[in-house]
């Protein structure tokens, strides 16, 4: 695979890159290689929405022309990872070597991040720039025609004072080096007052945050459904199992909160109040990168009958993730192309807790999200308009 | 609640019947119980959508205004099949004596419907004629400004030959006594071929069939999260357990066909092609009124990553089809009074296995039906145009 | 059914005490209710495992032979708590009405406990005096051929320094009152360190802790599976809803502590170690007297294959409570009468947490009940030894 | 690993023969490899019960003694069977080739079975023949001090007349060749009338039959259950999602109506009658070997109060079979080995439908088998007897 390349882009076409934090955390591992395979037609694109028909025409970037670097704290080879996720069957066997060339040229976009051991302790303006320089390098080395910075990264715990914490740094870097940023966690990212007036004034598009994959988009339908037949919703319980980097992420305390806090917003958001109930997240570790879901619905339907409504959900959270992150990244990148900038209310279809004031139903997160590609075409509304002043915000 | 009318409606403010058959059924004496109850204000209106902020200037008859009657070939009075209900937990206790007059005023108004025991067989031309001078009596002698036929009776067998099954005799008396007709079962009804004439020639709007009260509700927003996720259903298993007489109905095997055609209609119609998987209806005597659905999906996410969602619906028939009941009947009334006409598509929201081609997604059917609103309002859409032409049919 | 007592004991036939803490809480007031029903025949001994046939030739004081009283601290009358009970589906509608005398009769045997409000704080001895005071009046009155104490009242938090919390002062009033005593919940009761020595000497059997009705329940038959089939159990993880005074009190994350520590144990007990994974209890007040608990196991199988299993058990608490706690009083009453003293480890299949060292699994359990039913017998095994002396303790 | 012999067995040892009624199915390839890898250390011996300590002085032949054979129609040869089983994720990747040497040899062994197309249609008597003779080859060419032919064969549809089915064929064949049997499956195997003689007079111990693996094996813990705790089980429903050969086979009414007698049974054995409720089996290929079991059980606990447990299995069928077989063959060894003669009652713990008049709860047959085991030892109650008559029948 790696001697003919798989899909001879002419030298001519552009190629975008996608720089991830967490660059070699399961997420990231799984949508690279994906990409890859999906690129050589190894695999079908099951989960990219992108690759659906209402997309064809929107000017994204093909998969193809994608290219992978970013920043991790961890040192083990992409190739490495992906083997691993292989033996957990989160990767299809046979897939790493079949991709392994990808892999190992990704993985050489890889930069460390974070302060280096035995160095004087930087300054968090002196660390945005570093982060920045490695985004910049990273566009010059491999002569991209754009990128765009995915936060893939563990949850890190809700910060407790006013420093950033350093989901924030990469966020700020992604704009100082001039890229669009896309927050798939529930870490605070571009969320911290010190950057809003950084984000106001970049004239970039950013998305987030935290990535609707299972429990979430399940209650982001069951919600409105509930609502819709105008049945009472007295208490809605979740419990999560999950191992993996995420579970055991998640059994911190405060980076639960982080997380839950999303949970809960779908719910009070659709339900006009949050029912009865608590969600627990435990980590584990038996069940690798798979996780569980169950909840516990307790409805009233006419003249007060008591009724429940129990879902389990059985998922690989990379498998989830990855395509939504390689959607995210296309979408974003295009948006940038389009002259958008600022928040991208109408990508609330991939959150749990959407920038902006769109609607929280899957299926009006849906109508945005198709209004949004229309958008996003040559022949479309707002980027036929040459003025630019109106599209570079989403107005939300 | 007898000695005072917990509404005192002045006698010049119009009312309406609706006309049930099967009206001493568990659904029938939900509704007629319920509505009373609603009206009176000791219970809120959960689970109706018509009491919901959309459809308060849409002209819809009061709760107060409904006036109930039937056939039925059963005889046990509506008070007494009131206190089974309650004894089963299907009522709240105390309801059966607090509406005691109101089913006694109902039960007054029920006719036996078919042929009369020890009389020679009447001929389909006979019986027909006979239903329909039984609705034309009820809206003489209550003095009605119109009146709506609900099928509310058990699932009958599918038709193995070209004669009229009863569902069907009692659809075209609705019509010949010049009444909307709304199908809540998977009867036949008006979807007869030899109806059809009738059916068009009518000048009446009609809505059916079968309630989607469960399984099918779950599946009409589960359905589309899958395709707007670009996941892959690989098979959708169903098994449903239910008591009472629908359960004992359904048993039947060719009652259960009629019934399964209408679950298996929303995949298709979502997912664009049936996916493996069964569905059973068992007949499990334990559980009364109540049904538990369970639904097994197997999917396949990124790179074929394997899945499983699994859901688990408790519910009680009775009281998740009653609210519908009374929804639709309004709905009915108030379209003919608008002067629509022919196969009400819009009301999709409600049915299984809509008549129409509309969409088969919950929340697109929920548009519809706030759209369908609209065009009730006395200053809506299609009402404003005097010519009343385009209006007469749903076009759909 | 007042007026004609149900069942016309001879008033020569010896009658025994049920001496409940907590005497009008759900449970109490359930098995109070229940006891008076099955004995009039109203109903079937449904979960009563002392009248099945291995029973029938112990001795066991029969239902209509049991007297009720109790401390506690609440004042709403039995009779009004049934109501409660009944508007809520646990008990039956009509039985707090058919077996209102006996509700009445029970009621006026409740003293207040704890300390009088405005008098001076009374020591620690002196209220276990003023406890085993109530209790002895209660058998002169009511001539009581003996008397058995049940602890049912909300479960207390873990304590957290030496003093005795106040399950234990009431335990030690059993004692002292000379009654055997039996603790259902996971409070301390007799396992206080300072009151080993007075279990000791005091002669009187004792039993608990922790009512086995639920996850624990199947807990105790599952993990015995998986052990006699060699699977290898990687995680058990469970979460319980559960609504009432119950809910309630473990929120409080002392009180859950002490309910979970009896849970654990089964899994570890029956295990060899504990599998990772957590046990969550919620409060959801919406669930009323019901309560739900869901276990996800995941194993291993032949050659790694990971497997799971899922259970979800729906019940009513006190329903299920209830008859334990006759069974037991009846059990404790009779082992007293025997002669046997010391903890009852037999009736380990009662108890999350059992006294003793008796084995974890049911089924072990249940053939270790048998044959402590064997002992109860007049012609049994150990109370055919006149000499008393090895039977006097269970030799656990 | 094919090289060098994992376990260097001195010829001397006396080996044994598994001859594999359905050698080529999944259960059979799963048990072959397995046994490999297990007996080389690896993997541990998850889900064979013979390898736990009660099983280890009892005198049963080694897992590397075993050599297998066996008949199957399909030609799919066993490497390439486990090549398609490691890709489903029956078997962990990179074992078809880690025992590829020992799968070879016993695929070596595998004979047709079945009459050979072309040739004149061949007596029942000549088949028996045939088969018998197939397996008199195996013993004498590898020279094994004794074998057990084990069904494990598709389930076959219950027969409709009196001729012989295949698996009654084989079955009798085993006994010609003076091999003990073992069913796996619901096939009536040596359940058919006209072999009622042969197995008496044969002096062969045989077991049976239906292996039970999953839905049944929680039956038989959770059925023991309700009753000890005398709740009234009113209603236990059942639905078997499994793709895999064993799926098609079972979509086949006729097999499927074989399947469920024994899965009822169990229901009836423990808990006296039948309660309503059915049980579906449902070919679902997407699920490959893999098979999902959901149990819907509606229990009555005190004073009519309505209860429901509901459980989840998920497992893979052959890696839940495949240790059973493995255990089963060399009970069935040993027992032959020490004389034992006639049905095997003692191994009702292994199946849904036991030979014998046993117990039907777990728990019980956990107790027999364990006792069965101290008659396999040689210094054990039934072995020290040296007169033979007692233990050449199992005496139930």
């Amino acid at each position: 695979m790696s001697a003919e390349p798989f899909l001879p882009t002419p030298s001519t076409a552009p190629r975008f890159g996608v720089w991830l934090i967490g660059a070699r955390g399961s997420v990231a591992t799984t949508a690279i290689a994906g990409c890859a395979a999906v690129a050589a037609g190894l695999h079908p694109a099951t989960g990219m929405v992108t690759e659906t028909a209402p997309f064809t025409s929107c000017g994204l970037p093909s998969l193809s022309s994608l290219v992978f670097g970013g920043h991790d704290t961890l040192d083990c080879p992409l190739p490495k990872r992906a083997e691993h996720l292989a033996a957990g069957g989160v990767l299809p066997h046979g897939l790493p070597s079949a991709v392994h060339a990808e892999l190992v040229a990704a993985d050489r976009e890889i930069r460390p991040g974070g302060p280096l051991p035995g160095a004087p302790a930087p300054t968090q303006e002196a660390l945005i720039d570093a982060f920045a320089s490695d985004i910049r390098d990273f566009v010059r080395r491999q002569d991209l025609a754009g990128a765009v910075v995915v936060n893939v990264a563990s949850t890190e715990p809700a910060p407790t004072d006013d420093s950033l914490p350093p989901s924030s740094l990469y966020a700020a870097a992604a704009l100082r080096a001039g890229c669009p940023y896309v927050n798939f966690t529930p870490s605070t990212g571009l969320h911290h007052p010190a950057l809003a007036a950084l984000a106001e004034s970049s004239g970039l598009p950013y998305a987030g945050r935290d990535g609707k994959t299972g429990q979430t988009l399940l209650r982001s339908v069951l919600g409105p459904m509930f609502l819709q037949r105008a049945l009472a919703v007295r208490a809605w319980s979740g419990t999560n199992l999950l191992g993996g980097g995420d579970g055991a992420a998640l059994a911190d305390p405060a980076a639960a909160a982080a997380k839950n806090a999303g949970k809960e917003r779908v719910l009070v958001d659709t339900l006009g109040a949050a029912p009865e109930g608590e969600v627990h997240i435990d980590d584990v570790p038996a069940l690798g990168d798979w996780k569980t879901a169950w909840d516990h619905i307790a409805f009233d339907g006419f003249l007060g009958a008591r009724m429940v409504l129990q879902t389990t959900w059985q998922g690989c959270d990379s498998a989830l993730a990855a395509p939504l992150v390689l959607d995210l990244a296309r979408l974003a990148v295009r948006a940038h192309e389009k002259g958008l900038s600022g928040p991208l209310g109408e990508l609330g279809f991939y959150f749990k807790d959407p920038v902006g004031s769109g609607p929280s139903s899957l299926a009006e997160q849906y109508a945005e999200l198709r209004g949004f590609a229309g958008r996003l075409r040559d022949d479309g509304g707002v980027g036929d308009d040459a003025s630019g002043a109106a599209e570079r915000g989403t107005g939300r």
